[in-house]
Order: structure tokens, then C-alpha cells, then sequence
């Protein structure tokens, strides 16, 4: 149901969406979806939680690896493309999402919680070495997720290879697109 | 009013904005409107080509320097954050575009061809030498592109700071953030 109700919020858009269509998509009644959920915010709130939930796990696994801060830093980046494509629909859904309700305050604050642990993350790596201190630690976990979240742009989970894509932005991220 | 629309359009969205709502907030009445502008498309229209008029003359800019093909890429890479900044409400209309009109298709199709002109340079820049050769250029295009573009989500003009975002954006895409 879940799966089926973010298809749909990002076929075409949350609000144009109705318990109705999510109940028909599923060639079932309206009533048997409230059966299940108490409502589209709800499946709103589960598909947020899906997103960012695969983001938090990403970033305690590499807060557990036993590795300097800028390798922990670029694993987090890759990380995060892997949960990205593999989380898509569920991620697309919270990039778009722009606070209209408590609910999404609520995943907008966990999405800045998230960004906080890359901008600390990218400051313990500047003041161990290994990465370049002379750009603002906040500006590059924004612009470095921004290169991430892009994704949901243009990315299409169908044909794969995001394994691929991870390689091409870490590489892009941290040697840089120059050889000379 | 094209100013005043575009604030209404990236506060409430496009669909949500009326032409009243337009009229309302410049003081003027509905019919004052219309005696300028056949409709709400219209606006969006002028919006969207403000934004792509901007990344086009920029393309053309660039594309008449006598420089190598991986400076002329850089050059590009850090007028596009320039032209996102200054044109920022008309960019941030442009980027949530998606394609529910002739107009909306039209400039879709206008991002493609800006997209194809900076996957062109980054292949020029590869086959000249200066510009790492292992990643297919389309998708170093839409992930630098993608990192311009994430600016919407996070900068605010009044902040100003566009020349350092633009300055950092490109060291990351061109030197990477490893130091060693």
C-alpha cells in the first residue's frame, strides 16, 4: 500500500492525490485502506521515515567504522547515493515534501539533523587533514548533498547502475574533475 | 507583475496561484492584469525564459572565449551558479517544471539542449586533456548541474555570497576536497 501510495504522490503530486485513487490503484475499497491507515498523512509520514531512516542508518554505520574522518566522510557520501537509489520513490517524496503540515516540519528537521551530521562530519575531516579546509563545512555538505539529491532528477531506478553513479560523484567529490 | 507572480508561484505554487491572487498582491484589479498578459501560462512562460534566457547567453558567452575546452567548462560551471543567483526566483519557477503544458514541455526541452551544450564541453574538455576521461560525460554534466541547481533548495539572494558559493562549487567540482 505504502509503495503504491508514493507512486502515486509523485506521479502526480501529494495533494492531487486522494485515499480514493491510492484505494483504487490497489483494486480495493476505501474503506479497506482506512482499515490499515488512519489516513494519506499517514502513508505521507511512513514514505518520509522510509527516506531519511535509510539515510540515519548510512550515517551509524560509518560513525562505528574505525577509519579516519575523511574516509568516513567519502563512505557517507557513497552511502548515501547507494540509499538514495535503492529508497527512490520514498526519497523523491521528501525532497519535495515543503512543510505544510507537522508532519512534514517533522522530516524537515530530521532532513537538517541529517545535514548537520554531514557538516560535522566534513569539519572533523578538515581539522584531521585530508580535506581541503578553505571552504565553509556547511557549504560543502549542502552543495556535496546537493549533488546527491540530484538524483531524484534525473536518476531511474529501472536501469540501474547506481553502484556506478556512487563511483562518479565520490570520484567528482573528492579528487575533482581536473587532471592537471 | 512578472516579479510578483513568480513570489507567488515559488511561495504557494503555480497551480495554487490565481490571477486574482496576482492581481491582489500588486493592488491592481483582475482586468488591469489581463489588459497586460493573456493569463496565468503566459507569466510562466516569461518566467522560464528569464531563467533559460540567462543559461543560454551564458553557453554563448563561454563558447566565444579563446580558452581550452577545460576552462571554458569551468567558466560555464561558475556562471551558471552566477545566473541561478541573480535570476533565483525565475530558475527556482523553472526547476519545479514538470511538463504539464506546451509551454512547461518547451522549456523542458530547453534544459535538455543546456544540458547537452555542458555534456558537449565536458567531452571536448575530456578529448583536449585536462578533465578526467573516466567518467561519461552526461552524467558528470547532471552531476555538476545537479550541484548548481541544489542552490534553490538552500541559498537566499538577500544572504547575497554568490561569488563565494560560486568560487567553492567550482574548486569542489574541479579539485576535489582531498588535500593528499
Amino acid at each position: 500500500m505504502l509503495a503504491a501510495a508514493v507512486r502515486l504522490f509523485n506521479e502526480r503530486g501529494y495533494d492531487a492525490t486522494s485515499m480514493f485513487d491510492i484505494a483504487e490503484s490497489l483494486g480495493i475499497t476505501k474503506s479497506s485502506v482506512y482499515h490499515h491507515i488512519s489516513g494519506k498523512e499517514q502513508l505521507l509520514q511512513m514514505a518520509m521515515d522510509r527516506a531519511l531512516d535509510g539515510l540515519f542508518e548510512a550515517a551509524d554505520e560509518v560513525r562505528a567504522l574505525d577509519v579516519p574522518a575523511p574516509e568516513r566522510l567519502e563512505r557517507l557520501v557513497r552511502r548515501s547515493v547507494l540509499v538514495l537509489a535503492e529508497r527512490f520513490e520514498y526519497v523523491t517524496v521528501l525532497l519535495r515534501v515543503r512543510g505544510n503540515t507537522e508532519a512534514e516540519q517533522h522530516a524537515l528537521s530530521r532532513r537538517r539533523d541529517f545535514d548537520t551530521i554531514v557538516t560535522d562530519l566534513v569539519k572533523q575531516a578538515q581539522a584531521e587533514g585530508g580535506v581541503r579546509p578553505d571552504i565553509d563545512p556547511a557549504t560543502v555538505a549542502r552543495l556535496i548533498l546537493g549533488m546527491v539529491n540530484s538524483l531524484t532528477e534525473w536518476y531511474r531506478p529501472r536501469t540501474g547502475g547506481a553502484e556506478a553513479i556512487a563511483d562518479a560523484l565520490t570520484r567528482i567529490a573528492f579528487e575533482g574533475l581536473r587532471t592537471e
